[in-house]
């Protein structure tokens, strides 16, 4: 590999972002609106692949697929606490009008108090100085927020809400989806969509959106035992306990020890670092950190983030909390939601990986991007999340290159659609232009194409060619073809 | 294939979908809200593979995908025309209080009338005798109702709007779009998401929902020339051209001839078609019927339908609109929409094959119930398109066949994740199960498994059973595997 890792990469991937077609801030012509991002052509295939890796390692695990609106009637967010907790404590500056979260302004000031109500804001403020992190004016005005949208008696019999995640809709259709799976536990039930929340002070790109992707997995575990299944994963884990300094521990050994409270816990621990690892989230630049304990949900007691390491800061990219919600909607509804078991019925606890996939996507993008010795970039991204799975260029536009290229990605198209054509400009801008998104593969068709049949692969990373015969590739593919495995560029010259 | 097609297909897919898990009535503890549904296990893997079907077919035209926002501030739909003009016009009951739109009770008394105006509707009540259809009091009470749903002063400058389609989203980003695609024209951009509209009568489950799924092209076309490719597709399409029977014609004849006024809207039908039938729409309930003058939106100046015929009757799937939205962009926004052309510059315009998910699930999965001369239901769907690609079985759960049965579904499962394992009930129980959700293949254990390392395949039209060696299909899975293609199956005895 002849790249080297780059700092400040945050600029560098929002502006190559931008510039070739990944995300870009919504609405520009209209004024923008913070908060809001496009994906673009780029974007919307890496996001697919991001989801599309989760879902199947979900599935390998048995879990119940889900999808349900992201309109929801109130009754719900009433049952589950939202309507009355979700709430931002909120201050704004009196003279410059900057609003943001209070423990914004009062982190800047150097206290680390948490709020959970208007009154202890207000008591705070009152008591201690705080100033305007913009003007410097003191902070005096102190309120709350509501994290929701709603659409005010938009519904059959009152307000909407558009969801702030999807587990309730997994929650409130756990008696269907467990009948369907038989009436066993444990279950897993795993859905990936929107999410909204309005928030006060939206903020580096896809870190901090109003409208967001999420991943999630609700795990119905037995409530005391909380077992999955044998942590069959033998790698090592970076954890932070409450508290306490980074570990670096395996999964099985930290449940035993008690450090982890669960085996669930562990095993979803775990398969998050598995499933993140496969996305080209490095692991040298992820950890596990359990949350304090005024740190936790409302609806939280235990709580665990995957967090990335990005230009120097800790962000979480996956949260895996253990929650007890199905009680409150069985109080709230009237439904049970016991399962039968053979020590009798019980009310399932749940344990909850939950992943942002727009923080996961800037993570993936900032972990992957390098610098090539002659300055060029490159996204290292694995080849399975890679927007494009290979492209094809004529090496010249004539002489009957062009035509036989076209009809190698015509047939190479239909195996595989994520392939992408270009002619335009000299061959080395041209794999330069696909180093920088990512690309694994670049095939070329020459003079010696015409003559034998044979065509150049060029590996990413290596910057290396081989040349192999054109329908080894058509018939089986670029992904797991072993004729192009990553040891056949070892030894050629670049 | 010993099935034939069933009658009152509705009734038994909805029966059907709630039963196994493809969808169901969302927020059913808390007394539902009608036009939402949700997709269970089975229908969130039937609609991936659905999304994924519309989504590679234009990766091979080379569209560009794009994912936006469904919130959407007032500046984006002023511009566009919907907060002025997308209006239902409602009537309801004095008595009973039934509301509908005002359309569904003029023409349940006889009525063909098409009313764009409140003025205009209650002229018509006034003059005419209108009945409730429920309760036969006169009709007099007219309104028009906003089909958007709205977050009233959620955004930084006002309302926010949930989407009625993904297509301005497009639109608004047509620049940045074309600046990617390198300022070419033809270029076509793709969007699959979710949208809104506040249905005043939501009925039929996935028929009219009012939040659902949609997957739109916007392909931009030099206004007058309206060309995307040569129409290289010779397969025949029924078209209704306006006022006119059914014709079985040839897309590019039907240019030709003027039926079909451009070659884009030629071209568009025709892949509209292919896709569809992938997907498993039957080709003989198909066609393509051109929108009445009155029926055209206010966006629309020429529209054919895909439709499917369900039951009896023919409802929209798709719909292939020839709009004109970029101008209105251009003149709000004062953003220039003009690409330059050796011709000089012009502001392109738009067909747009836009399809409704939900009722595509819903026809395929209507298009493909039947039932076997047992009387046992078979869902014979396209094999990409079913949500499992095949079950395991042991035959018996003992002598060590279900621990092999459970080895083969592990190791298949890494190259697959679309496998189904089941151990519990009789055999036969099992095929019946797996045929009723359309899985295409089961791949049974036995003693003779154990013995040489051979499995049953039994494909689920015939019910027919081949016997092959288990690495055939775990080195090359179940998809595209010659070993186990149709014909395979035709000379066995089941």
């Amino acid at each position: 590999m002849s790249s080297e890792k780059i700092e400040n990469t945050y600029e560098k991937v929002v502006e190559l972002a931008k510039r070739r077609g990944f995300f870009w801030p919504s609405f520009s012509i209209y004024g923008g609106e913070a908060g809001f991002y496009d994906y673009g052509p780029l974007g919307v295939l890496l996001k697919d692949n991001i989801i599309r890796i989760w879902k199947e390692a979900y599935l390998r695990e048995n879990a119940l697929m889900i999808d349900t609106p992201v309109v929801v009637p109130r009754a719900v967010f009433q049952a589950s606490g939202h309507v009355d907790k979700f709430l931002d404590i909120a201050a704004e500056c009196d003279k410059c009008h900057l609003r943001q979260k209070l423990e914004t302004f009062t982190k800047s000031a150097g206290f680390q108090e948490v709020f959970d109500t208007v009154d202890s804001g207000l008591a705070f403020v009152n008591e201690h100085v705080v100033k305007c992190t913009n003007c410097g004016a003191r902070i005096t005005r102190v309120f709350d927020v509501r994290q929701m949208f709603f659409l005010p008696d938009q519904g059959s019999s009152g307000d909407l809400f558009l969801r702030p995640e999807t587990a309730q809709g997994i929650f409130i259709n756990f008696k269907i989806l467990n009948n369907i799976f038989r009436g066993k536990l444990p279950m897993a039930v795993a859905q990936s969509g929107k999410g909204f929340r309005n928030e006060i002070a939206p903020r580096q790109s896809l870190i901090r959106m109003k409208e967001f992707n999420m991943c999630e997995v609700e795990v119905f575990v037995h409530p005391e035992k909380k077992y999955w299944a044998e942590i069959d994963y033998d790698e090592d884990i970076t954890i932070c306990p409450r508290s306490s300094p980074p570990l670096r521990v395996k999964a099985r050994e930290a449940v035993e020890s008690g450090l982890i409270s669960s085996n669930a816990m562990g095993y979803f621990i775990t398969l998050t670092q598995r499933i993140l690892l496969r996305m080209g989230i490095s692991k040298e630049r992820l950890r596990f950190r359990q949350h304090e304990k005024n740190e936790l949900a409302h609806y939280s007691f235990d709580s665990w983030d995957a967090e990335a390491e990005l230009d120097g800061n800790w962000v979480e990219i996956t949260g895996i909390a253990d929650r007890n919600d199905l009680r409150n909607h069985e109080k709230t509804s009237g439904e049970s939601m016991s399962v039968s078991t053979d020590e009798g019925d019980i009310v399932p606890s749940v344990i909850e990986p939950a992943s942002g996939v727009d923080r996961i996507i800037l993570s993936v993008l900032m972990h992957s991007i390098m610098t090539r010795d002659n300055g060029y970039t490159v996204l290292s991204l694995p080849a399975e999340v890679a927007p494009y799975h290979a492209a094809v260029f004529p090496l010249m536009k004539k002489n009957g290159m062009d035509q036989l290229a076209r009809e190698i990605y015509r047939r190479l198209s239909m195996i595989d659609p994520y392939i992408f054509y270009d002619e335009s400009g000299s061959i080395g801008k041209r794999y330069a232009r696909q180093d920088e998104i990512g690309t694994p593969y670049c095939i070329t068709i020459d003079g010696t194409s015409l003559e034998d049949g044979t065509v150049t692969i060029r590996e990413r990373d290596s910057a290396r060619q081989i040349r192999i015969n054109a329908e080894e590739i058509i018939n089986h593919g670029l992904l797991g073809n072993p004729a192009i495995s990553r040891d056949k560029f070892s030894g050629q010259s670049s």
